[in-house]
């Protein structure tokens, strides 16, 4: 039997009696933005990200809230290729933060907004227990489709637009308290434009790169083989987490707290344009594996191929968890998630 | 001196330094949705409001909460003249609440959305200690110029889209457990077709009349007189509140819990051609006074005029308190709010 998608059964359960856009022109989590056909043809692309639990976790300080909270929805427009027209903010301020707390978390959207090239059109400021910070965000695709999760084929290439990992390196950091990673993530914004003219599918990797797998094969039916080992497409603070905490370096694919990098898959005829496109930018993707016509993951841990089951992890970082528990439930799985494979 | 509006500040401290968006037309505070020009030209309006508080005290159940995350931001388009073109929705479910709650939330949304003609385009859902909707809506204004709270001049006529203080009336009937107050509200949108047409501004009351009278005066530099006396303004329901409560009748228009019909000003020429074309949908908005050249708002109170603070009482009414120690604070500061007219 198919393990379900707990994040998407209880969205289909939620959302399945909402009457839906004529104009939309996406179904229920194809992209990563929501695609409206607006009157004249342009494509606008809407998208909206609370950031809280990060915050109660005590994973963002002020500042890095306010700085998450533009980032994880101009990260979603870049997954569609969308140019962003600008930004709201629903702002709940925790009523014990102090004045500076504050600033430090308006200064974090501030420079996230300045760093993306894009601004902030207005919101609403309510105060409560816990400081919730929901972001949307708006960008359009002019002249050009927009890319979503669904399209991608067997043989396309798989793609990272920057090495993994980093996400899961910083939570465990800050989390453990050791070592000091450094978790400034911008939106792959001109990487975008590029991937844009060139993939079969795109998704960002806000979850972990493993999850984000396994949404893609949901959403395509298919798979992917990644015959590079882990130390090849990890980043280099999540190989030092990994040794520093003796963890498992899978786990730091494992998420829930992601990267905001794109995954995304080339058509094999568009590889040589795609890569000519990457050196015109300055730009080195990483490609780490293909599609496959099974809908199943094959990973390289040791040097030998083994069968991921994504979907078993994926349900396990759902909601995010407590962190402690969950590293104790993933170490714990870790003969369901992975099934070595006899030659 | 002038009393300062408490939220205009707050908002203006905790946005000084985010960058604008250069397509954006309206300023801080000048209209109900924030106002953004398209390539092509059409103006695209975009607006967010969260429903948190309005739970927590009791005031809205699970339904209405769903009915009033969609209401809320429709309403706000309403007041721009932009036809609605869908809807985000950012959840943070209460984990206490049960999958019936739940259920009735998610009703709540899609029989407002299914009332207002409009559908979900998608959103984000987490889980937390408290229930919070943030909405965020969008709509476009193709071939007419937006409408914005800016724009009113003196001797214009000022007009509401229904009676008001229904808002009020409802807050108090649920929070007194007195009565039976039926609270509904659908947003103007048919109306405010017509009004875009000929008004020269336009704010929906989401705050109660007075505050919403404040904030027109505060934008565009002029004053209010209303001639009417209270009894042939407020709804029914709030007349009969007032009784039942032994609450003077003025207090149903000091808000903080609004109506969500439309407030707006027509030029004199103007009047007689808005007043066919109402009649032509057939609607009878209420005319209860005049833009005058003086920044001052004179009300009438049995049969005598009189000044009315609107500053002192909106910023009595900031921020959602306590209900209870609101109408006491509202009744002793009723000297400083009013004041008569010797004649």
């Amino acid at each position: 039997m198919k393990t379900a998608s707990l994040e998407y059964e209880l969205i289909r359960s939620l959302t399945e009696h909402f009457p839906r856009c004529p104009r939309q022109i996406n179904g229920l989590g194809e992209s990563d933005a929501e695609l409206l056909r607006l009157p004249g043809g342009s494509i606008l692309a809407v998208t909206t990200d609370c950031i809280a639990e990060e915050i109660s976790a005590g994973l963002y300080d002020p500042w890095l809230a306010g700085w998450m909270a533009v980032v994880a929805n101009l990260s979603d427009l870049a997954a569609v290729g969308a140019r962003p027209l600008g930004l709201l903010l629903s702002e709940t301020l925790d009523r014990k933060w102090n004045p500076g707390q504050i600033r430090q978390l308006q200064q974090g959207i501030a420079d996230a907004a300045e760093a993306c090239g894009t601004g902030v059109l207005g919101g609403d400021t309510n105060f409560g227990d816990r400081t919730a910070i929901t972001g949307t965000a708006f960008g359009i695709c002019e002249n050009a489709r927009p890319i979503s999760r669904k399209g991608m084929a067997p043989d396309d290439g798989l793609y990272i637009s920057s090495p993994a990992g980093i996400g899961s390196a910083f939570a465990a950091s800050r989390l453990e308290a050791i070592g000091d990673v450094r978790y400034r993530p911008l939106p792959a914004l001109s990487e975008s434009i590029v991937v844009r003219q060139h993939a079969s599918a795109c998704m960002d990797n806000s979850d972990g790169l493993l999850p984000t797998l396994d949404e893609l094969m949901r959403v395509n039916g298919f798979g992917f083989t990644l015959p590079l080992s882990f130390e090849d497409i990890l980043h280099p603070d999540a190989m030092d987490m990994s040794e520093k905490l003796s963890l498992p370096q899978w786990m730091f694919l494992a998420g829930p707290h992601g990267d905001y990098s794109l995954v995304f898959t080339i058509p094999a005829p568009e590889e040589e344009n795609f890569l000519t496109s990457c050196t015109r930018i300055g730009w080195k993707p990483l490609k780490i594996g293909h599609v496959t016509k099974r809908s199943k993951l094959t990973l390289t841990s040791n040097g030998s191929a083994a069968l991921c089951d994504s979907r078993v992890l994926r349900n396990l970082t759902f909601d995010f968890p407590n962190p402690h528990d969950l590293i104790k439930s993933l170490l714990n799985s870790e003969s369901n998630i992975f099934q070595e494979i006899r030659s």
